[in-house]
Protein backbone atom coordinates (compact mmCIF):
# COMPACT_ATOMS: atom_id res chain seq x y z
CA UNK A 1 0.00 0.00 0.00
CA UNK A 2 1.30 3.27 -0.35
CA UNK A 3 0.18 6.01 1.90
CA UNK A 4 -0.54 9.27 0.95
CA UNK A 5 1.38 12.51 2.17
CA UNK A 6 -1.81 13.77 3.30
CA UNK A 7 -3.48 11.05 4.91
CA UNK A 8 -2.34 12.11 8.32
CA UNK A 9 -2.95 16.34 7.93
CA UNK A 10 -4.65 17.14 4.66
CA UNK A 11 -4.85 20.79 5.33
CA UNK A 12 -0.93 21.54 5.29
CA UNK A 13 -0.61 23.28 1.86
CA UNK A 14 3.27 21.34 1.59
CA UNK A 15 1.73 18.09 1.93
CA UNK A 16 -1.17 19.31 -0.65
CA UNK A 17 1.62 20.32 -3.06
CA UNK A 18 4.15 17.39 -3.27
CA UNK A 19 1.11 15.42 -3.73
CA UNK A 20 1.51 16.80 -7.12
CA UNK A 21 5.40 18.58 -7.19
CA UNK A 22 6.70 15.89 -5.35
CA UNK A 23 6.81 12.80 -7.95
CA UNK A 24 10.29 12.18 -9.51
CA UNK A 25 11.01 14.46 -12.69
CA UNK A 26 7.88 16.77 -11.82
CA UNK A 27 9.74 20.05 -11.15
CA UNK A 28 12.47 19.35 -13.91
CA UNK A 29 9.46 19.22 -16.04
CA UNK A 30 8.17 22.48 -14.78
CA UNK A 31 11.58 23.74 -14.66
CA UNK A 32 12.25 23.31 -18.46
CA UNK A 33 8.66 24.32 -19.22
CA UNK A 34 10.02 28.11 -17.60
CA UNK A 35 12.86 27.66 -19.97
CA UNK A 36 10.51 27.72 -22.89
CA UNK A 37 10.37 24.17 -24.06
CA UNK A 38 6.80 22.70 -24.80
CA UNK A 39 6.92 19.72 -26.64
CA UNK A 40 7.48 16.06 -25.80
CA UNK A 41 10.66 15.54 -27.86
CA UNK A 42 12.15 18.70 -25.99
CA UNK A 43 11.14 17.18 -22.41
CA UNK A 44 12.43 13.88 -23.74
CA UNK A 45 15.94 15.34 -25.11
CA UNK A 46 16.36 17.93 -22.49
CA UNK A 47 15.99 15.64 -19.14
CA UNK A 48 16.60 11.90 -20.57
CA UNK A 49 13.60 10.33 -19.18
CA UNK A 50 12.16 7.42 -19.71
CA UNK A 51 8.65 8.02 -22.79
CA UNK A 52 6.08 6.21 -20.15
CA UNK A 53 7.10 8.45 -17.29
CA UNK A 54 7.29 11.51 -19.21
CA UNK A 55 3.77 11.15 -20.29
CA UNK A 56 2.50 9.98 -17.07
CA UNK A 57 3.93 12.99 -15.69
CA UNK A 58 2.66 15.25 -18.10
CA UNK A 59 -0.76 14.30 -17.81
CA UNK A 60 -0.76 14.85 -13.97
CA UNK A 61 0.80 18.09 -14.94
CA UNK A 62 -2.03 18.74 -17.19
CA UNK A 63 -4.34 16.90 -14.51
CA UNK A 64 -3.57 19.15 -11.64
CA UNK A 65 -3.94 22.87 -13.73
CA UNK A 66 0.17 23.30 -14.34
CA UNK A 67 0.51 22.52 -18.04
CA UNK A 68 -2.60 22.82 -20.68
CA UNK A 69 -2.52 21.03 -24.19
CA UNK A 70 -2.36 22.98 -26.91
CA UNK A 71 -2.92 21.77 -30.17
CA UNK A 72 -0.08 22.72 -33.13
CA UNK A 73 0.70 21.57 -36.44
CA UNK A 74 4.00 22.12 -38.75
CA UNK A 75 3.83 22.31 -42.54
CA UNK A 76 3.03 19.08 -44.11
CA UNK A 77 2.73 16.91 -40.83
CA UNK A 78 -0.08 15.63 -38.60
CA UNK A 79 -1.76 17.83 -36.12
CA UNK A 80 0.28 17.69 -32.22
CA UNK A 81 -0.27 18.70 -29.11
CA UNK A 82 2.00 21.11 -27.14
CA UNK A 83 2.39 21.44 -23.72
CA UNK A 84 2.11 24.93 -22.17
CA UNK A 85 2.23 25.74 -18.52
CA UNK A 86 -0.53 27.90 -16.59
CA UNK A 87 -0.58 30.62 -14.49
CA UNK A 88 -0.76 28.01 -11.27
CA UNK A 89 2.21 26.78 -13.54
CA UNK A 90 4.43 29.84 -13.91
CA UNK A 91 4.10 30.60 -10.17
CA UNK A 92 5.97 27.74 -9.33
CA UNK A 93 9.17 29.78 -9.73
CA UNK A 94 9.69 30.90 -6.41
CA UNK A 95 9.50 26.79 -5.94
CA UNK A 96 12.51 26.33 -8.30
CA UNK A 97 14.09 29.55 -7.13
CA UNK A 98 14.12 28.40 -3.49
CA UNK A 99 15.47 24.78 -4.76
CA UNK A 100 18.00 26.44 -6.65
CA UNK A 101 19.09 28.63 -4.11
CA UNK A 102 19.86 26.04 -1.14
CA UNK A 103 21.40 23.54 -4.11
CA UNK A 104 24.00 26.13 -5.04
CA UNK A 105 24.80 26.68 -1.43
CA UNK A 106 24.88 23.62 -0.41
CA UNK A 107 25.48 21.11 -2.98
CA UNK A 108 27.87 23.58 -5.11
CA UNK A 109 29.10 21.65 -8.30
CA UNK A 110 32.40 23.96 -7.95
CA UNK A 111 31.08 25.69 -11.22
CA UNK A 112 29.30 28.70 -9.83
CA UNK A 113 25.50 28.92 -10.75
CA UNK A 114 23.77 26.95 -14.08
CA UNK A 115 20.96 29.30 -13.60
CA UNK A 116 20.46 32.57 -12.02
CA UNK A 117 17.18 34.39 -11.85
CA UNK A 118 16.40 37.76 -13.78
CA UNK A 119 14.28 40.63 -13.51
CA UNK A 120 12.95 40.27 -17.28
CA UNK A 121 12.62 43.71 -17.28
CA UNK A 122 16.33 45.03 -16.21
CA UNK A 123 18.29 41.74 -16.68
CA UNK A 124 19.32 41.95 -13.25
CA UNK A 125 19.55 39.42 -11.06
CA UNK A 126 17.38 38.66 -7.71
CA UNK A 127 17.34 36.37 -4.98
CA UNK A 128 14.43 35.32 -3.12
CA UNK A 129 13.47 36.91 0.52
CA UNK A 130 11.25 36.90 3.36
CA UNK A 131 9.89 40.45 3.55
CA UNK A 132 7.34 41.52 6.15
CA UNK A 133 3.96 43.61 5.06
CA UNK A 134 5.86 46.77 5.42
CA UNK A 135 8.48 45.67 3.13
CA UNK A 136 11.26 45.19 5.26
CA UNK A 137 13.60 42.21 4.72
CA UNK A 138 13.53 39.63 7.35
CA UNK A 139 16.24 37.11 7.40
CA UNK A 140 15.52 33.46 6.96
CA UNK A 141 17.30 32.30 10.18
CA UNK A 142 14.35 34.42 11.73
CA UNK A 143 11.31 32.74 10.01
CA UNK A 144 9.41 29.98 12.01
CA UNK A 145 6.39 28.50 10.69
CA UNK A 146 3.31 28.91 12.86
CA UNK A 147 -0.02 27.30 12.90
CA UNK A 148 -2.55 29.25 10.89
CA UNK A 149 -5.97 29.56 10.59
CA UNK A 150 -6.59 26.37 8.63
CA UNK A 151 -4.56 24.47 11.00
CA UNK A 152 -6.24 21.00 11.69
CA UNK A 153 -7.72 21.16 15.51
CA UNK A 154 -5.21 20.01 18.26
CA UNK B 1 17.03 0.86 -14.13
CA UNK B 2 16.60 4.17 -12.04
CA UNK B 3 17.91 7.11 -13.78
CA UNK B 4 19.37 9.90 -12.05
CA UNK B 5 17.59 13.17 -12.04
CA UNK B 6 21.00 14.45 -12.68
CA UNK B 7 22.22 12.48 -15.79
CA UNK B 8 21.78 14.63 -18.57
CA UNK B 9 23.04 17.79 -16.28
CA UNK B 10 24.97 17.42 -13.15
CA UNK B 11 25.36 21.05 -12.93
CA UNK B 12 21.76 22.38 -12.30
CA UNK B 13 21.22 22.63 -8.85
CA UNK B 14 17.55 22.03 -8.92
CA UNK B 15 17.99 18.35 -10.10
CA UNK B 16 21.10 18.52 -7.56
CA UNK B 17 18.85 19.53 -4.77
CA UNK B 18 16.03 17.06 -5.54
CA UNK B 19 17.99 14.71 -5.54
CA UNK B 20 18.34 14.69 -1.89
CA UNK B 21 15.11 16.49 -1.02
CA UNK B 22 12.28 14.86 -3.64
CA UNK B 23 12.41 11.36 -2.49
CA UNK B 24 8.70 10.83 -0.88
CA UNK B 25 8.11 12.62 2.87
CA UNK B 26 11.74 13.53 2.76
CA UNK B 27 10.58 17.64 2.95
CA UNK B 28 7.53 16.43 5.09
CA UNK B 29 10.28 15.00 8.09
CA UNK B 30 12.22 18.49 7.70
CA UNK B 31 8.68 19.97 7.98
CA UNK B 32 8.41 18.45 11.18
CA UNK B 33 11.98 18.87 12.23
CA UNK B 34 11.64 22.80 11.37
CA UNK B 35 8.42 22.32 13.94
CA UNK B 36 11.12 21.05 16.53
CA UNK B 37 10.51 17.57 16.03
CA UNK B 38 13.39 15.74 17.17
CA UNK B 39 12.37 12.19 17.99
CA UNK B 40 12.37 9.05 15.52
CA UNK B 41 8.39 8.00 17.11
CA UNK B 42 7.73 12.18 16.82
CA UNK B 43 8.48 11.75 12.93
CA UNK B 44 5.76 8.51 12.87
CA UNK B 45 3.27 10.00 14.64
CA UNK B 46 2.86 12.98 12.86
CA UNK B 47 3.57 11.86 9.44
CA UNK B 48 1.82 8.20 9.42
CA UNK B 49 4.92 6.97 7.45
CA UNK B 50 6.48 3.29 7.16
CA UNK B 51 9.25 2.42 9.79
CA UNK B 52 11.52 1.18 7.03
CA UNK B 53 10.67 4.10 4.81
CA UNK B 54 11.35 6.87 8.02
CA UNK B 55 14.56 4.61 8.71
CA UNK B 56 16.14 5.34 5.33
CA UNK B 57 15.08 8.88 4.86
CA UNK B 58 16.35 9.61 8.00
CA UNK B 59 19.35 8.32 7.17
CA UNK B 60 20.04 9.64 3.97
CA UNK B 61 19.15 13.08 5.46
CA UNK B 62 22.12 12.98 7.85
CA UNK B 63 24.63 11.06 5.19
CA UNK B 64 23.59 14.65 3.16
CA UNK B 65 24.16 17.20 6.13
CA UNK B 66 20.27 18.13 6.81
CA UNK B 67 20.19 16.60 10.09
CA UNK B 68 22.80 15.72 12.38
CA UNK B 69 22.05 12.75 14.58
CA UNK B 70 22.65 13.36 18.74
CA UNK B 71 22.70 11.05 21.81
CA UNK B 72 20.24 11.39 24.21
CA UNK B 73 19.20 10.05 27.53
CA UNK B 74 15.52 9.94 29.62
CA UNK B 75 15.81 8.83 33.40
CA UNK B 76 16.01 5.55 33.95
CA UNK B 77 16.01 4.90 29.89
CA UNK B 78 18.74 3.38 27.38
CA UNK B 79 20.72 5.95 25.26
CA UNK B 80 18.95 6.77 21.91
CA UNK B 81 19.33 8.96 19.17
CA UNK B 82 17.73 12.34 18.01
CA UNK B 83 17.16 14.31 14.99
CA UNK B 84 18.53 17.70 14.72
CA UNK B 85 18.45 19.83 11.87
CA UNK B 86 21.68 21.22 10.72
CA UNK B 87 22.72 25.10 9.31
CA UNK B 88 21.79 23.76 5.93
CA UNK B 89 18.21 22.06 7.13
CA UNK B 90 17.36 25.08 9.06
CA UNK B 91 17.96 26.90 5.45
CA UNK B 92 15.50 25.25 3.49
CA UNK B 93 13.05 27.39 5.09
CA UNK B 94 12.42 29.26 1.58
CA UNK B 95 11.95 25.67 0.44
CA UNK B 96 8.89 24.83 2.32
CA UNK B 97 7.50 28.66 2.04
CA UNK B 98 7.38 27.99 -1.16
CA UNK B 99 5.46 24.95 -1.29
CA UNK B 100 3.13 26.34 1.08
CA UNK B 101 2.51 29.46 -0.60
CA UNK B 102 1.66 27.40 -3.98
CA UNK B 103 -0.60 25.25 -2.12
CA UNK B 104 -2.41 27.75 -0.27
CA UNK B 105 -2.93 29.69 -3.49
CA UNK B 106 -3.72 26.78 -6.02
CA UNK B 107 -4.43 23.93 -3.96
CA UNK B 108 -6.88 25.32 -1.17
CA UNK B 109 -8.62 22.93 1.74
CA UNK B 110 -11.29 26.31 2.71
CA UNK B 111 -9.89 26.64 6.16
CA UNK B 112 -7.68 28.74 4.97
CA UNK B 113 -3.44 28.49 5.97
CA UNK B 114 -2.82 25.55 7.69
CA UNK B 115 0.95 27.36 8.68
CA UNK B 116 2.26 30.59 8.33
CA UNK B 117 6.17 31.85 8.06
CA UNK B 118 6.35 34.75 10.99
CA UNK B 119 8.82 36.80 11.63
CA UNK B 120 9.78 35.26 15.13
CA UNK B 121 11.26 38.42 16.28
CA UNK B 122 7.73 40.50 15.85
CA UNK B 123 5.34 37.07 15.60
CA UNK B 124 4.71 39.07 12.18
CA UNK B 125 3.52 37.55 9.54
CA UNK B 126 6.52 37.31 6.48
CA UNK B 127 6.12 36.33 2.53
CA UNK B 128 9.15 35.34 0.28
CA UNK B 129 9.42 37.90 -2.58
CA UNK B 130 12.05 38.10 -5.19
CA UNK B 131 14.18 41.17 -4.16
CA UNK B 132 16.66 42.97 -6.76
CA UNK B 133 19.91 44.16 -5.37
CA UNK B 134 18.87 47.54 -4.26
CA UNK B 135 16.38 46.17 -2.29
CA UNK B 136 13.62 46.38 -4.64
CA UNK B 137 10.88 43.64 -4.97
CA UNK B 138 10.61 42.09 -8.63
CA UNK B 139 7.31 40.25 -8.96
CA UNK B 140 7.30 36.56 -9.54
CA UNK B 141 5.61 36.72 -12.95
CA UNK B 142 8.89 39.21 -13.97
CA UNK B 143 11.22 36.80 -12.95
CA UNK B 144 12.89 34.71 -15.53
CA UNK B 145 15.80 31.57 -15.46
CA UNK B 146 18.93 32.12 -17.38
CA UNK B 147 21.77 30.59 -17.81
CA UNK B 148 24.78 31.24 -15.10
CA UNK B 149 28.26 31.21 -15.49
CA UNK B 150 28.27 27.28 -13.90
CA UNK B 151 26.07 25.66 -16.87
CA UNK B 152 26.93 22.68 -18.85
CA UNK B 153 28.24 24.41 -21.77
CA UNK B 154 26.13 24.36 -25.01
Amino acid sequence: MTRSLTSVDSRCSIARSLEVLGQKWTLLIVREALAGRTRYAEFRARLGIAPDVLADRLGTLVEHGILERRAYREAGEREREEYVLTEAGRELTPVLVAMLEWGDEHRPTGYGSAALPVDTATGRSVRLAFVADDGREVAAHDVALVRGPGARPL
